[in-house]
C-alpha cells in the first residue's frame, strides 16, 4: 500500500486551454483505461525533459524532434507497452500513431508528442492504438485530469495529481499536474512520465527554465531502485489562457510564485511516486547537511538510498544504523572526517563523533523506526551545502512484483 | 543454498610456516566457531589490501598501523562483531586484543594485525576474545584451514577454501586462501576477508604487487548488493618454509606461475563468495566486450549487475532483456550507438540492432533462464576492451536475511 497517499485523488482543477480524453484500448489488458489524449489550445507552449538513457524509447526520440519542430497541439500517452528497444519498427509505429491522431485532427504529425509506458521490447500494438484515438477523443474535456491520472498507471497502486491556485498580479492561474511510476525510478535529468499544465503565458525559454529547476529539486531526486527507465518524461504546458499578462522575463515580480506553484506541484507528484514505491512500506527522506557542495550532499544521499541493506533494515524496522555509515563511507568524498559526523532518525540521534551516541538506545531507535515516515539527517560538519533524496524501503512485495511482472 | 558449491570443503593443503587454530569464543552466539588466530612463521612476508571505505573498522585502522610498522607474526580474526562505528574505544578494543596475544606469545603488540566482522556498532566484547586466546593457540596447527574457513563465517551457508599445488624451478610450492562474505559485497579496491598464503618466499613489494594485480581481477569484479563494506580485507602471506630459492623480481622466470596460481586461488575464492550470496539461486557472469577500454567495460557490467530489476528478472527466470538494456543505457558511456549492440544469454542472442534479436523467442530465453549459472555477454562493438563482473541474483530470502540479520 503507498505510505501516506489516498487512493482517491483530491480535485484537479482545469486549466484553461487544456482538455484531456482517456479509454481502454486494450492495448495489454481488456478492459483497463491506458490510452490518454491531451489537447492543448493553439498558442500554447511546452517545454520537456527526457531521459538521458542512451537506449531511450522510440516515442522519446520521436517526441524530442517533434517538439524541436515545433509547439505541439497534442499529448498521446499510452500504458502496457514502452516502445523501447524496439529498434526502427518502433519508431515507424510511434510515427504512425502520430499521423493517425493528425490526420483526425487536422493537425501536422509534427504537431504530437507521443509517449509511452511498459514492457520493454515489445513490438507497439499501433493499430489498437489507433482504433482507440476516436473514444480517447471523444472523451475530452476539460476536467478529465483524474481519468487521464489513472489511464497512465502501470504498476502504481494509486493514481497520482497535485493541482494549485494562486494569484498572479490580481489575475487567478492554475497549476496542475499528474504522473505515473512506482519502479525503473531513478530519474537522470528527467523523470517518470509527468505532465504539468498552467493556463499563465510565459515564454518558452522561461517555461523550459522553469521546469529544469522544479525537476532538479524533485524528480531528480527521487530513487526507488536506482534503475533510470528508457520512458522517463515530463512535460510542462503554459497554455496562456488565463486573463494574467504574459511572463517574459525571470525578473518579472510574478515569476518567483508561478515558479514556486510550478516546483511544488513537481516536488508532490515526485515525492507520490515514491510513496507508490513498488512494495514500500516506507517513505524516507535522506536530508544530508552541513557538505561542501551540493553534489557531494546528493552523492551521500543517494549512497544511502539506494543501499540494499539500508532499504531492507528500514523494511524490517531496524534501526541498523551501521548500514547508514558504511553507505555514507562508500559514497566518495575526499578528506572526509568521519569523527565528525552525525546521523539522526527524525529527532532521534543515533551516531555522534562517527560512533553510537551516547544517549542513544535501541528501543529509541526502534521507536522510530516504526513510523511510516522517516528523515535520515545527515550532518557532515564540513560546509553549508544540502540536498534532499527521497526514496523506498525494499521489501518482498518489490521482489515479488519485479519477478512477476510480465507474467 | 549457494550455487555450485559443496558444503563440504575440498582438501587445504597445508603450507608450510602456517599454523591456524579456531574456538568459539561466544562472541555473539555460543558454541559457534569465532575466533581464528594464524601464527606465521618468522621471516615471513605480507602484503595486504583493505577496505576504501572512509568509514573503515577499528581493526583496519590498526592492522594498516601495524603492518606498516613492522611484519606480522599472528592474524587475530574474529566474527560476530565488525567493530566498527565504535569510535575510539573501538580503537582501544582492538588494541587491547592485540597486546593480549602479543603478552601470551612473546611478540611486539604491533606485530599482530587484528580483523573482525559482523554486526556494525556494538561494542567489542575484548574480554570473551582474550579469554578465547589460549583454546585459539592451544588449537594451533598446519592443517587447521578448514577450521578456520568455518570459524570466519557469517551469513555465509558454506566455508571457501582453495588449494593449489605447482612446481618452482624443480621446488613444489603451495597456495592455500580461505574467504569470507556473503552479503554487503561489493568490494573497492580491496575485499571481504581473505586469506591466502604460500610457502615461496617473494620480495615484499613483488608480493604486494602480485596481491593487487590478483585482485584486480577477482574480488573487485564482484557485487552482491553494491554495498562496500567497512571492514573488508585480503592479506596474502609468503611464509618462505618451501624449499624453493627467493622470487626478487617480475623478471624471474618462475614468476608468472606463482602470480597465477594467487590470481587463481583468490578468483575461486571472490567467485565464492558470490556463488554464496545472501538469498543467492543464480550465479551470473556479466561479460562485457568490444567497449573502448576496461573502465567503460567495468562500469557497463556493473551497472547491468547492481541492477535490482535485472536481478529479480534473474530470480524469475524471465529473459526480460529490457531490464539489461536499459541498464547499460544507464551506464554512461559517450558516444555510444545503442544500435549496434548485441546481448546474449549463454548461446542465445536476444538483443542484435539494440532491439529483439530476429531469430529469438521467448522459448529459448526461459529455457536459458532455467539454469542456475548463467553468462550475460554484452557486445558494445566500439573496440576491443572487456570486463566480467560476477554476481548473484535478488530473491525473497536477500530480503528476508537482511530484515532478520540482528534479531
Amino acid at each position: 500500500m503507498a505510505v501516506g497517499l489516498s487512493d482517491v485523488l483530491p480535485p484537479l482543477h482545469a486549466v484553461a486551454g487544456v482538455r484531456l480524453g482517456t479509454t481502454a484500448a486494450g492495448i495489454r489488458k481488456p478492459g483497463r483505461p491506458d490510452l490518454v489524449v491531451i489537447e492543448l489550445a493553439p498558442g500554447s507552449d511546452c517545454a520537456a525533459v527526457f531521459t538521458r538513457n542512451a537506449f531511450c524509447a522510440a516515442p522519446v526520440t520521436v517526441a524530442r524532434r517533434n517538439l524541436a519542430a515545433r509547439m505541439p497541439r497534442y499529448l498521446l500517452i499510452n500504458t502496457g507497452n514502452a516502445n523501447a528497444g524496439t529498434g526502427a519498427p518502433g519508431l515507424r509505429g510511434a510515427e504512425e500513431c502520430c499521423a493517425a491522431l493528425a490526420a483526425q485532427t487536422g493537425c501536422d504529425p509534427s504537431e504530437v508528442l507521443p509517449f509511452s509506458t511498459g514492457v520493454i521490447g515489445e513490438p507497439l500494438p499501433v493499430d489498437r492504438i489507433v482504433r482507440g484515438l476516436p473514444p480517447a477523443r471523444a472523451a475530452l474535456r476539460a476536467d478529465g485530469w483524474a481519468d487521464a491520472a489513472t489511464g497512465i498507471m502501470t504498476t502504481d497502486t494509486v493514481p497520482k495529481g497535485v493541482t494549485r491556485g494562486l494569484r498572479l498580479g490580481g489575475h487567478t492561474v492554475t497549476v496542475t499536474g499528474i504522473a505515473k511510476g512506482s519502479g525503473m525510478i531513478h530519474p537522470d535529468m528527467a523523470t517518470m512520465l509527468a505532465f504539468v499544465a498552467t493556463d499563465a503565458r510565459v515564454r518558452p525559454d522561461l517555461l523550459q527554465r522553469c521546469l529544469q529547476e522544479a525537476i532538479d529539486d524533485s524528480f531528480n531526486c527521487i530513487t526507488v531502485d536506482g534503475d533510470t527507465s528508457t520512458n522517463d518524461a515530463c512535460v510542462l504546458i503554459a497554455t496562456g489562457a488565463a486573463s494574467a499578462p504574459p511572463l517574459l522575463s525571470e525578473q518579472d515580480e510574478r515569476y518567483p510564485a508561478l515558479r514556486e506553484a510550478i516546483a511544488g506541484v513537481c516536488m508532490e507528484l515526485a515525492q507520490a511516486i515514491v510513496r507508490d514505491a513498488e512494495g514500500v512500506t516506507k517513505f524516507i527522506t535522506v536530508d544530508t547537511v552541513q557538505g561542501r557542495d551540493r553534489d557531494e550532499c546528493r552523492a551521500v544521499g543517494y549512497a544511502v538510498a539506494l543501499s540494499p541493506l539500508v532499504k531492507t533494515a528500514f523494511f524490517a524496522s531496524d534501526p541498523n544504523w551501521g548500514r547508514i555509515l558504511a553507505a555514507v563511507g562508500r559514497s566518495g568524498l575526499s578528506g572526509f572526517d568521519v569523527d565528525a559526523v552525525s546521523v539522526y532518525l527524525d529527532e532521534v540521534c543515533i551516531v555522534r563523533g562517527g560512533g553510537r551516541a551516547p544517549d542513544y538506545t535501541e528501543e529509541r531507535g526502534r521507536e522510530v523506526m516504526q513510523r511510516s515516515e522517516i528523515t535520515i539527517r545527515i550532518e557532515l560538519a564540513r560546509g553549508h551545502a544540502r540536498a534532499r533524496i527521497w526514496t523506498s524501503d525494499f521489501s518482498y512485495d518489490y521482489v515479488r512484483i519485479n519477478a512477476e511482472y510480465r507474467t
